[in-house]
């Protein structure tokens, strides 16, 4: 089934391989109207794009997007907005080992299995690639719900976490550092360990936490599209992605009731907000926060056993230019989930 | 937006509030053909219906389904499937002390809040009682997927979990005990924790796990409706559900790549199963296994103070018979979930 | 796929065989605060039910609806709408002649050979008995639009037809006469020739124009979802419907340019409105006026030859009571699904 | 609403203004494993494109479609299918004349209305350009249709029909006069009656027929989205067109039962096929036929009075290119259209 779509009422449809011609999107049920400010969208891609940094990745790509309609004179005009990002810098000959080999915990095996076959360049569709559409329509959706806030950073890179509660960071350090990691103290400890992890030819997981403020009352719509849900399955399709929790989230389920239970001040809102902003699926206009867990890159920069097409034992050299941690790049595209998601239900939200 | 409805191509839409009339719901897309056992659809209601053990809510509702369409026969026909289940012990007297109060970490206010008022007897539309129709649904998906097993368990209660891989587990043990526990030792550490919460009029969180086996290989639609964001989804939407992981799930979150990665067998499965028998948002023929999180009840038995729609802060009193543990009788509703998705995938899947 | 629900925001999914316990459908979507008159959903129903009057078929249904949820005290609550019909007069056995036949000009044929076998009891999930859903469905969305005007109305029956324009009728009149033709000159002849055709044990097909006035400036959603391409399908899916046309129709298929531009006057408003109320696929605030084609009934009264499921020429004799001309009846269907499609872009056209 | 996509399983979502950048779109669904034969996709695009002949716009545009993904090595991956069409032939300029005024007939004044303002250039969105995107998504469609014949032509243009039923038509005629009509002498008559008001700066409506062969029995998925319910939706969508119906149409609503119920052969089939190939929303295996009614392009080539946006009246003068009968370019509209309806059904008959 068509799986390339996502929302219903602001809906983003993006297309496009790591090594083709150029990847990229429509969205459809923009509003018409914004002004849009093409370089806050293009500074999110900057967030977004390798070689940003010296933890990430130094494949080079601009990553600039070319919008093809939708916005006439600046202002979007309520038809469907196309857009493309370029593959500058495609170098297919570096996939030519894997074509009829299978990189463990990649997903070369099962889109072989399940197409017939693939297109085995960089990851082709399975590629993170893709993500970079999704970050434009982020950057879009943002500019329409320019009251809410949306903040995500780096929480924790392998063993190394955030020993602070949320409100006690100040999110306008997010960016000073190449980790997105507001706490300078736990950011520094963070680049360390991915340095020394690079320098393994190995790679590590980590968990982004974000948190959305100013979230309109009424948001998600029970029983089945609640919000968080929505937005469990907006992080769950980002590549690498292993988890997600909300609120009190998996520490909740320790907990008794006694101890759990939001009290209510008198103008509506809780005292502890372990509920994390949803009740019921629906937003309570507290802060909505949540965590989402990613697992290690798979491609190592090391020697390896692996299996081929014939099922026989082939032997591989992880090489190219490969994060040694996704997190840092993963805080925009959990911020442009987010703002999709959002964006959804806040065209929704207008018919009640 | 409509949002009671689940999957695409085997489509669920419920209907029904906790002490209206009748709940139930219709089944669109189910294929013709399936010979119903009614039977094995009963005892799924039974494993979900209160009143079933000690350690439960002592309400007493036969759930008893009544199919109105769609069968005939007792053969699918391939048209909607339309059944009701009758509220049978309505009791509505039990709730008019909440009509104008807003129950903490219950959805009463978001309601209010959302559409102007609310059905508030019993939580209405957001209670559990929704989730009988699910388990309607899931036990006829169950029947359409004879060769998949699904079985979930309570993996832990509070802080009592088990302590072995799912591997070192019999299933056959799960209904054995009031928990649905498998491991019969930590069951009774289970249920001695639930009976002294209830004694204590408090309440406790927990963890269900799930094991779906014989998946074929291929189900999932990358990008965005990956087989476990759709899961996820699936579980998010269970009321009380906190958070959702898969595979590893955060603990790969902490792990480097060289120990997450799985080693390929010469028959395309892996030696460790980390990736949680998905890769790239695909099933890959092997064992997926996923862990759902449960808040504790937010029903006390206890007094307490709130406040009511005029921002006044009340006295309740939790009475009535609730569950002080959510999570033996969530047991069945998970498993209906993951069959309904598989379900849904399973029918997108003869595409390919 | 899962074929039985209509629109989005206003979401109509029904359930149901003829001759099955009962039918029914979820309206999800509906928006809170609807105060339900259902006094007037049942009036609706009466226009449409069987032994109404001397020219429709004599069986008698009582077609009186239960609304199971998403009512609390008289007022839409927000949540799914359940309601049930029950099917008071079976009568199966008048139908088991034609269990192992085809009807010509039926569904049986095509249901057998798409679903493997079928419920043959009536037409089964194939009988115009399912609109009864759609009715009720409508009757709640006419009450959502109680601004806009829904009028439908018996425009031919065979080759009697109304030679005057809508604008010159008097829809107060509608409901005066069997047949629901506003001009009772022609409503007597068609009385008339319906009469005799019954008599003949034969049918006839007719027309319904049906004519939307007071709808805003701005419903539609092109290019797809444009407001005349959902009114099509909505009647296209009405069973024996075989045309579909508005403004000018087929005859502007005959026209030049020059004859058929609509001058603008100068408050935005057209001078003929050929266009019948729509531009580009969206409302321009003008009537909106519409016809469908209606064939003549299929089960005559009547002996003829048909073929069993093995191929072999077997004798039928039509029996039972059936519609001479199905379009009396079929006028309060039109207006439901007109009012099924309104108020599914009613909801939309808040997000502008 | 998000109204800018066709279809379920294999999705078209189409972008672009007639005189932005460029205009295209994204299949989702397209099975993998299609070789692609794309001088067949441009041989498609050149029935569609203007100037191809004396009696269309004489406009020059080589709509040449470029794919960005999707596509490996020339066969489909079974990933979403992007391509571009770039919009060669601006000429912005010589629409300023409409940017504040509203030319009758066109959509101009309820896109302002809807969307508060719009891209004037040319009809912008609601421009018929937009369709070429749809015969790119049609060519795919009908490869992976390939036994299915997929036949239009030009039935009527003005008051001149062909005076023949389909059966006794050569479709290999059809593209051998500009006109798209099988009937040569007919064909004579309809250029002649094109060119005559192409003198008179005048334009005139017409009708496509279409006829499906070789359909496989079981497509269509009652009781809303019956098969030529879809049919009707797919044509409705097309720019300029005002009716559709299929089979008997509106002649069989003049019609009795005894004269119109197509008797059985004892193979299955019918004598008469007035059903148009489809019972009860199923195609049954026979011809699938049916008649689109466009109405006459709204621009001509004349001097006339129209509003602006204060309201007041002023005088346009029509210019530029344009069709003076939209019906020749519309054939292959058609086709695409129908295409893509059954491309979706076929898939979804898979389940069955």
């Amino acid at each position: 089934m068509a799986g390339n779509s996502f929302g219903n009422l602001f809906k983003l449809t993006t297309f496009g391989e790591s090594h083709g011609i150029a990847i990229g999107g429509i969205i459809d049920g923009c509003p018409p109207g914004i002004k849009l400010d093409l370089h806050a969208i293009q500074a999110e891609m900057d967030r977004r794009k390798p070689g940003q940094s010296a933890i990430v990745t130094q494949r080079k790509e601009p990553d600039e997007v070319k919008f093809l309609s939708g916005v006439f004179e600046g202002v979007t005009t309520g038809t469907p907005i196309g857009f493309v990002i370029e593959n500058a810098n495609q170098k297919s000959k570096d996939y030519s080992h894997i074509k009829d080999s299978y990189r463990p915990s990649h997903a070369d095996y099962v889109y072989d299995k399940k197409y017939g076959f693939r297109d085995y360049r960089g990851g082709g569709r399975s590629s993170a690639r893709e993500t970079a559409s999704r970050v434009v329509a982020g950057a879009i959706a943002k500019q329409m719900l320019n009251n809410i806030k949306i903040n995500a950073f780096t929480s924790s890179v392998g063993d190394i976490f955030i020993d602070k509660p949320y409100q006690d960071l100040d999110f306008s350090n997010t960016e000073s550092n190449a980790v997105r990691c507001p706490d300078s103290a736990t950011a520094e400890k963070m680049i360390d360990r991915i340095k020394q992890i690079r320098k393994e030819g190995d790679t590590i997981g980590g968990t982004v936490t974000c948190v959305l403020q100013n979230v309109p009352i009424g948001l998600g719509e029970p029983v089945f599209d609640k919000l968080h849900a929505e937005l469990g399955k907006a992080m769950l399709s980002i590549n690498a992605v292993k988890g997600f929790e909300y609120g009190s989230g998996f520490c909740g389920a320790k907990m008794k009731g006694s101890d759990h239970n939001d009290q209510f001040n008198i103008d509506g809102t809780t005292k502890t907000n372990l509920s994390g902003g949803i009740q019921g699926g629906i937003s309570n206009g507290m802060d909505i926060y949540f965590r989402v867990a990613f697992k290690p890159v798979a491609t190592l920069i090391q020697k390896y056993e692996t299996i081929n097409k014939e099922g026989e034992i082939v032997e591989m050299q992880g090489k190219g230019r490969h994060d040694p941690c996704v997190v840092p790049r993963a805080v925009p595209i959990v911020e442009a989930m987010a703002a999709l998601v959002l964006a959804d239900y806040f065209l929704i939200n207008k018919i009640y």
